[in-house]
Parts: C-alpha cells; sequence; structure tokens
C-alpha cells in the first residue's frame, strides 16, 4: 500500500509515520510525508529519511499545483490527513487561518485525490466540532453541532467535504474524533506548555482558567493504534468514531503533575475564569461505544496517558 | 433597523425586500441588497429602486474589500445572509463552487461584521446538511451530519462559522434549516425547470430521476414570516431551526401538477434512478416541532405551495 501523511512530521503524523514504516499494522510499500514545517519538525523523521521506500516534501498544501504534482508522481493508495493549525486560541485572533489550513488545504486534498484516483482517506476530526454538547459523554449521533472555536468550525467543514465527495465520488472515508492527544513529539497543548513554561520560569507556573477544565487525555500510541483499528475493521463508504480513552483528566492536575516532574517547589498560578482560552471547550467527555462495538479499547487511562507523556516529554 | 440582505436580488431575498420595505414586519429604516446577479435579476427589485431608504450594489461577497466599503459605509444592525449557489448538481461538477460561493463568502460576510461590529445575523442553511438521514420527520438534533452534495457541506460549514463567530465575539444568529422553497421569482427548482423545459418542448417533460423524491415544500411567504417570527420570538445567542411544512409533495405529483397548467397533452418521462443528479437527497422530512414551540407553522400545507407556485410561475 501506498501511503500519504499529511503533516507527518508533525505530532500524531511522526508517530503514525514511524509504526507504518515499521509495518507494525501491515505492509506499507512506500510511506510519504508532506508537511510544510510550521508546527511539524524534521528531526521527528529524521531516522526515516534514509530509508528508499519513504518520501518527504516541505510542501503546504495550500498549493495546489505542487501538491498535485507529489500525487501524481506517487498515485497514492490511502491518505492519511492529519494536517491542521493546532493552536487553537491563534484562531481567534486570525480569524481567515483555520479556513485557510484547515478547510481550503483538505478540499485540495480531497481534489488531488479526485484527479489521481485515490479513493481512501483517514481524517483527524476532533470533539471541538460539537462545541458545548448537553450531552455527556457524547456520542457521534449527538447533534446539533455548534463549535465555539475556528478550529471546531474548520473540522466540521472538512467532515462535510469527505462525505460529499465520498458520495459524489465514491470516496472511502474513515473520520476520527479525537479528544485530546499527548505523548512523545507533541507540539502544542497543555503538557508541553507547562513543561515549555516551566523550563522558562522554575519559580511558578501560570495556567490558564481556573484548572477545572478536564477532558480525555488519549496517548498517541492508543489514537495512532486506534485509527489503523478502525481502519481495518470497519469498511462503509462513511466511517465516523469518537476516538478517546476511559475517564478524563484536570488541567489542575496536569499542572500539579508538571511541577512535581520538573520542579516540586514552583507555585502554580491560576488566571481564572472556566475556559482557558477563547474557543476553549472547559468539559469534554465522549462516548466510545461504537469503537468499543468495534473491538477496540485504549490501553491507557486518561490519568495514565497523562502520567507517560509527562515523563517522555520532561527526560 | 438598518439592514442587509445578501443574495437580495435573488429568489427569496428578493421576496423577503419587498415584505421589508412595506414594513410588513417591523419598521426598517434602511435596506441594502448585494447580489452578484449570478442568479439574482435586477427586475425582481426594480420596484424598490426609486425608494430612498433603498440601496442596490452589484457586488460578488468574494471581493472582500468591496463588501466591507458597504458595510462601512451603511453600518448594518442586521445581515440577512441568503446568498448562495442554488444548484447543488453544477456543484459536483466544479467541486470548488460551494466553498467559494458558500463557505469563503459567508466568511467575508461574518468578517466585515466583525470589523464594523454588526452583531446580528438571519441564515438560510438547507436539510441538505442531513445528508440522508435515518431518522424522519428529522430534528435539529440529528446527528452526524454526514451531506451528499457539496452544497449541503458548504451550508454546513457557514453554521459552524456563524456558531464560531457567536461565541467569540458576541455575534446572535438564527440559523433556519429549509426544506425546498417556491414561489415567485424562484430562479431554480423543479416548478421553475418543469414550466422552462414544457415552454421550450411542449410535447414531453423529462423528469430527472423516477419521480418519487419527495420533500417539504414550503411557500416562500411562509419561509420569510417564519424566518421573521423566528427571529423576533428566540433570543438566544445561537437560535437553530427547521423551517418548513405539512407534509411533502412527490417529483411526479409536480410534474403532473405543471403539465396540467403548461400543456395537459404533454408526455412525462422519467429519467429513472432514485435521484435527479449527484447529490439530489431523494427524500426529505423536516421534523417542525421546535417552531412549533415557539408558535409558528406555515400557512400552506406542501401540496398547496406547490399550487400556488406553480399558478403564480405560469401565469
Amino acid at each position: 500500500m501506498k501511503i500519504l501523511i499529511t503533516g507527518g512530521a508533525g505530532f500524531i503524523g511522526s508517530n503514525l509515520a514511524h509504526a507504518l514504516r515499521r509495518n507494525t499494522y501491515f505492509k506499507t510499500d512506500e510511506l510519504t510525508v508532506v508537511d510544510n514545517l510550521s508546527l511539524g519538525k524534521k528531526k521527528f523523521i529524521s531516522s526515516l529519511i534514509d530509508d528508499k521506500k519513504f518520501f518527504f516534501y516541505k510542501t503546504d498544501l495550500l498549493n495546489f499545483h505542487s501538491l498535485l504534482k507529489i500525487f501524481k508522481r506517487h498515485k497514492f493508495d490511502l491518505v492519511w490527513h492529519l494536517s491542521a493549525n493546532s493552536d487553537i486560541g491563534y484562531g481567534a485572533r486570525f480569524t481567515d487561518w483555520d479556513l485557510k489550513q484547515g478547510t481550503v488545504a483538505t478540499y485540495n486534498v480531497l481534489e488531488c485525490m479526485r484527479r489521481i484516483g485515490t479513493k481512501k482517506i483517514i481524517f483527524s476530526s476532533s470533539s471541538a466540532v460539537l462545541g458545548e454538547a448537553e450531552k455527556m459523554p457524547t456520542p457521534e449521533q449527538y447533534g446539533p453541532l455548534c463549535p465555539i472555536s475556528f478550529y471546531g468550525a474548520s473540522k466540521l467543514a472538512c467532515e462535510g467535504l469527505l462525505t460529499s465527495f465520498s458520495h459524489n465520488f465514491g470516496f472511502q472515508v474513515w473520520i476520527f474524533r479525537f479528544g485530546n492527544i499527548v505523548g512523545r513529539n507533541s507540539t502544542h497543548g497543555a503538557i508541553y506548555d507547562f513543561i515549555k513554561k516551566l523550563k522558562k520560569n522554575p519559580r511558578s507556573l501560570e495556567v490558564l482558567g481556573d484548572g477545572t477544565q478536564s477532558k480525555p487525555y488519549l496517548s498517541v500510541d492508543d489514537c495512532v493504534e486506534g485509527m489503523v483499528y478502525g481502519f481495518k475493521h470497519s469498511k462503509n463508504k462513511v466511517n465516523l468514531y469518537n476516538l478517546a480513552c476511559e475517564g478524563s483528566t484536570s488541567v489542575s492536575k496536569i499542572a500539579k503533575n508538571v511541577v512535581r516532574n520538573v520542579n516540586p517547589g514552583a507555585k502554580i498560578q491560576y488566571t481564572g475564569g472556566k475556559r482557558g482560552w477563547r474557543g476553549d471547550v472547559a468539559k469534554v467527555r465522549l462516548d466510545t461505544k461504537n469503537m468499543k462495538a468495534l473491538g477496540w479499547v485504549a490501553k491507557c487511562t486518561s490519568d495514565q496517558a497523562v502520567d507517560k507523556a509527562i515523563t517522555d516529554l520532561v527526560h
């Protein structure tokens, strides 16, 4: 199978790339990564560069003609589309950022697939499409979807583009709505930010919000494994799943854990307010019964995933 | 109140413009129409042109700077955003058409509002966001939303943009998911197409699909009145309603009715197949209990709306 990973030098993409080249899950004949390196880092995939069946292109998905050339050259069987802006707060300051980096970029990927004849795509959507759901844990069947961030709006727009391309051109699509993902190579998120802040100022850690925000944190290994499992075990035209773990972890718990690992004497200071930033959904719980029905559960609980991620990132 | 109607020279927009200038529902101090006249027609609003409190701009919503100038000049209190591509089949041939004319155009409208300080927007969404719903009649709470047309994907993307702008910048938004709307000044749809075809070839009427497609047809007067009613009677930050009538009408019934009115001797020929075109949702039923709970019901049933529309359009 010839696979493209967009955002493949990023957090989840680089973890996936390594797993695929190890042929952990199925035979990957050829693996291509496209990344504009705005968030991704070349060092995350440097150990793969010498591999003759691995190809890397520093390309922006908004550059349609460059992207189409890559599609023409490799004629992918499967696209793993992970590229996106992951800084939700940034989208509230530059309101067209997610529209371009998320919605238009995704359209470009889908249109390249259509022109070349690639028919399968796996897409990283997000619980952010839900907005502030009234029902928790929230199932895939929840509506109406009223995202409160431009990131969430863009992920919702992408879901619609995927299902439309599927219906009109026979694509088979797998959409996974992630909770928060944590682990090695992360480039954003609470754990990453807290460690960075504490290394800069070891005496005090500023935490955005009141610390009561709580979400399910999924380890990146479980995330990669879950996507592969869903891809292998669901065969509809449109396959849509929440991808999350049992339980949740509060932001204050994460802050205390990071402090304990980096500098036990540091004081934690909360900026206050229910949210960390505009567009932050303070409480997320995802119903994972549909992935369970396929036979998959995350190996780590939320707290275990957070512990492991802190250890991996601090040391 | 100073009001902008985008797509105000189009089908629903022109009917709305006339109702607002008559001050049918509330006092409209100033009414502005922006339309690129790609589907809309100047003759639909020609009787308003001499009105000193009416302004018309032939502008494309994709021209952000022209649009912003209009916003700066008029400082609208309310935007009635009706502009969109209404030819669903066209979107399957030119896959970026709805992305541009729907999603990006809507982003431009919202961003102009943010820059100028306009805080209220009424938006015409569509049952097309639902795709092929398993539950009928379909309530607003239905999920997941898997649109099968680029038109539906774009309307879904717009809904997410509206709710994001609402949360981040304090906008108040009214989203109405329309079924099919029929009546005077229509520029597309089964009734319009059938009359046009029969006038060209009076002996035979070709109908796309097998004729069993059936949908709720709402009269454009009920549509305008329903939006105004919803706007006046719901005051949340995000207000989302299905806007439809009781019952439904089949395409074959519409075809027979048009034939009877235009040329009773004409033969009806069906192209066959469940759908009229790629992306056509063959069966739509919208649950209207939320509009009912506000105190609104359509005056005409679906069949009555169809009858009246055919009479208005033929004669």
